[in-house]
């Protein structure tokens, strides 16, 4: 490992970078769920954020630390739809040309925003085909890959979340006890971890993964990088990698206290909670720390803990259904 | 009429109340509904205030005004159910009892939330009881009515919305052209306009209303009240009042461009692009705001305009339906 990790003066810089172009999310609660839990829970809901999630922060980060003669050649990246829809929008308002490889059955919404900001899709088979090799011939016509997060840039972009939640924590007059965070490769929750652990080190920092997508649960507790078995489903479409990344799970071995699965029937039930009382529509994959609450693991009674809202893009029909089902 | 209109310095102490206390809640805005609309639409998601509407802030404003000796009689109320909360919140934070009358068929979670926030609820017949005698026993034994708009108190404690949409405008560096508001018995329209006309004279105000129940609109044209023809429906349960208010109307009179009447199936799909575009779950009545953009009667192209959206208390199943319709 020869790349540098990203620190506290990077997300500080990006926050620069992207001042004025994010929407500064705020900290929201509701009462019915702090007497629930017995604790003050805020959540940032980055469901409000430009593109429905917080994958902006880190695209249009990274597409910054490129060079003129770099950007010119295009960028490409492969996700299943947030990272892609964060990609294709900082593309456009640097007005280079964005080629994104999804998953055929990445939800709808995701894709049809992707090409709504003018970027070209690629679909391919997400249990056949390695999306690395999908977009190899973009990279060796010379366009600039964009990686989801195993990059210095990208995490620093997640992190200005931290920068801002800590702010507007003081702001409240409350000290963090804990931040829960949705976990995919692993981009968010180490940008976020800096921040805080830079600002409060005594802050406990979780990740929060689907059931059987727990790789980075149990890398930290064995303390290196395992990946997750194959054949297994979630509707935590956001979420679903084969093992955490090299540099997010450098910083988040040192920084986090642990990681929580938890199953879809408890995101789902998190979505309805997320309806009811905060009045936020949040994708399966952006309310996982919520279902991780219930989990008994997070200590709460007396505390104060943000929870990170990630996401909201998801399509009607399933979201219909998940409301439905209350 | 003998009571005094409210005026920008009551707005003003209004604001000072609240502080703490309420969410300030941000201005949102989705790229693919500026392009639709040609102009930039800053959305003011009421929905995230405390109680999941706007009603808290003339509700808790009103309780505030009372004395000890009067707070300690209980407050009594009758409200389709946002209003009942921002009652029954309000009324738990001075700790004094609340009785609130509900329509029988209001949304089953705004009669939850009302008794879980410790208010006693009695259900009346919206079609054949008159609310004001369902309440009248109450204010008869000493306790204090707190209506659900038209009171100086109440105007005054809506209107802090108008200050904050007026100052998160500058901070954006945007002057508005417009402003849309939900409107029922036309405490939200004339106390934000209020806040509006004295910051900024040449910013026009739309009140909007469900067909059938554009009791504002037509009084506007008029020039005086007119009450709405019995005997319609509409899915904007939070809207429907026989006629504008006494005082809500003559300020409205005063600052209102005019008023705009949407559809029921409007309301639905401007649900539908709160969820897809803003991530944000409205309310049928909340939503009226954003479903008049369509309209074709406020001018869009290159302006900058501010739609309130003033709640977002929606039962599942009938939220479900709506999405799944798309």
């Amino acid at each position: 490992m020869t790349t540098t990790l990203p620190g506290i003066a990077d997300i500080r810089s990006a926050a620069t970078r992207l001042s004025g172009l994010i929407v500064e999310t705020p900290l929201i609660e509701s009462p019915d769920i702090n007497k629930r839990f017995g604790g003050r829970i805020l959540f940032k809901p980055e469901t409000l954020q430009r593109t429905g999630s917080f994958k902006f922060r880190g695209a249009y980060n990274k597409l910054s630390s490129l060079t003129d003669e770099e950007r010119s050649r295009g960028v490409v990246a492969f996700s299943s739809g947030n990272h892609a829809q964060g990609v294709a929008a900082s593309a456009r308002m640097f007005g280079v040309k964005a080629v994104i490889a999804m998953p055929a059955d990445a939800p709808a919404m995701k894709i049809g925003n992707v090409r709504k900001m003018g970027a070209e899709v690629v679909p391919f088979d997400r249990f056949r085909e390695d999306r690395a090799a999908v977009v190899r011939p973009y990279v060796e016509r010379g366009m600039i890959l964009v990686p989801p997060y195993d990059d210095p840039a990208i995490i620093a972009g997640q992190g200005t979340i931290g920068l801002e939640l800590m702010r507007q924590a003081k702001v409240l007059g409350v000290s963090l006890d804990a931040v829960v965070i949705p976990c995919g490769g692993g981009g968010l929750s180490s940008g976020i971890s800096i921040a805080v652990k830079d600002a409060s080190p005594g802050t406990s920092v979780w990740a929060v993964e689907p059931e059987h997508f727990d790789d980075t649960s149990r890398s930290l507790a064995k303390g290196a990088r395992v990946a997750n078995e194959p054949g297994h489903a979630s509707i935590c479409d956001a979420l679903l990698v084969a093992e955490p990344g090299a540099l997010t799970f450098e910083i988040n071995r040192r920084n986090l206290t642990g990681g929580i699965a938890v199953s879809d029937d408890a995101t789902r039930q998190a979505m309805r909670d997320a309806m009811a009382h905060l009045k936020l529509v949040v994708e399966p994959g952006g309310c996982v720390g919520l279902a991780a609450l219930t989990s008994g693991k997070i200590e709460l009674t007396g505390k104060c803990v943000v929870v990170v809202l990630s996401g909201g893009n998801v399509d009607f029909g399933a979201y219909a259904e998940i409301m439905a089902a209350a």
